[in-house]
């Protein structure tokens, strides 16, 4: 749980399953953010606009999914579709998988899953800002130094490239 | 102004520049994200152990400057060193420019720069979570086509490699 910050803190596109009323769902994500190490807290922006929204304000509970590179034609494709009409994970060959500590699945296909609770939503009303404590962290031990795609607009993203390691003191 | 949000959503490792009693200082931050696009909104967690926490929560206003991949040992000597001691500016070779609407100075070395101010404060006192204005952004049209790097913890870092692009009908 320490090091969960290590994969959001690059800011890299993430998928975000909820589910509601008896059914699942799953929405494309980039604004993210660490607030704490341990418990990890994340932050993170849901429009109201999305169908999502409504799932995670009653639930209060959420999976944050890390697809690497070879994901990227489908993270876009979630992205551009709503869940009110389409079973996203039937339609784009996301599978699911059962959480240990929440209701909304895992996703099978991303090298990483958090499971996460809300724990503070005194900004959903005016910014859509969710607080998330992560509950239990996964990671995929096949996918071996995964790259992410990082978003940069309407469909353009920066893969991982090149890692440089530099002395650093901090973590 | 309404592309502020493609510089901070892919999640590059910033510079954030505040002045407070007559000295400017610079720290290094990864804990950002987008809020809204017009007028542009970032979230960003800033330590209560970091100098410039005070100095933000005192004045309201920043500066947010995006390094490219060549500042990027500039950017870990910054992370660092704590500018209670030392002027980072001098020490580290970073030239400051006088913003036009804040206090705060502009980065020169930076590809990008953007004025802020301090919006909303209601999650400072608990996650030292501030909420940002873009009064006024720059964008030095000298550096074309900057790769940004992504910090993975402990000085490894992700430097943006292939650009793909996507069928997209999403900002």
């Amino acid at each position: 749980m320490s090091r969960v910050y290590q994969l959001i803190e690059p800011g890299p596109v993430v998928l975000l399953t909820t589910a509601h009323k008896g059914r699942a769902n799953v929405m494309t994500m980039s604004w993210h953010m660490m607030v704490d190490f341990e418990p990890p807290l994340i932050a993170c922006v849901v429009s109201e606009a999305n169908f999502s929204f409504a799932a995670l304000r009653a639930t209060r509970e959420c999976v944050i999914a890390i697809p690497a590179r070879g994901l990227a034609a489908t993270v876009v494709k979630v992205g551009n579709v709503s869940g009110r009409k389409v079973d996203k994970f039937t339609t784009f060959g996301l599978t699911t998988v059962p959480a240990a500590r929440v209701v909304p699945p895992l996703v099978a296909e991303c090298f990483a899953n958090l499971e996460c609770k809300v724990s503070d939503t005194r900004l959903v009303r005016q910014y859509n800002l969710f607080i998330l404590e992560v509950l239990q962290a996964w990671i995929d031990p096949a996918q071996k130094g995964p790259k992410t795609i990082h978003h940069h607009g309407f469909g353009t993203f920066a893969v991982d490239g090149q890692t440089i390691k530099l002395k650093s003191t901090k973590p």
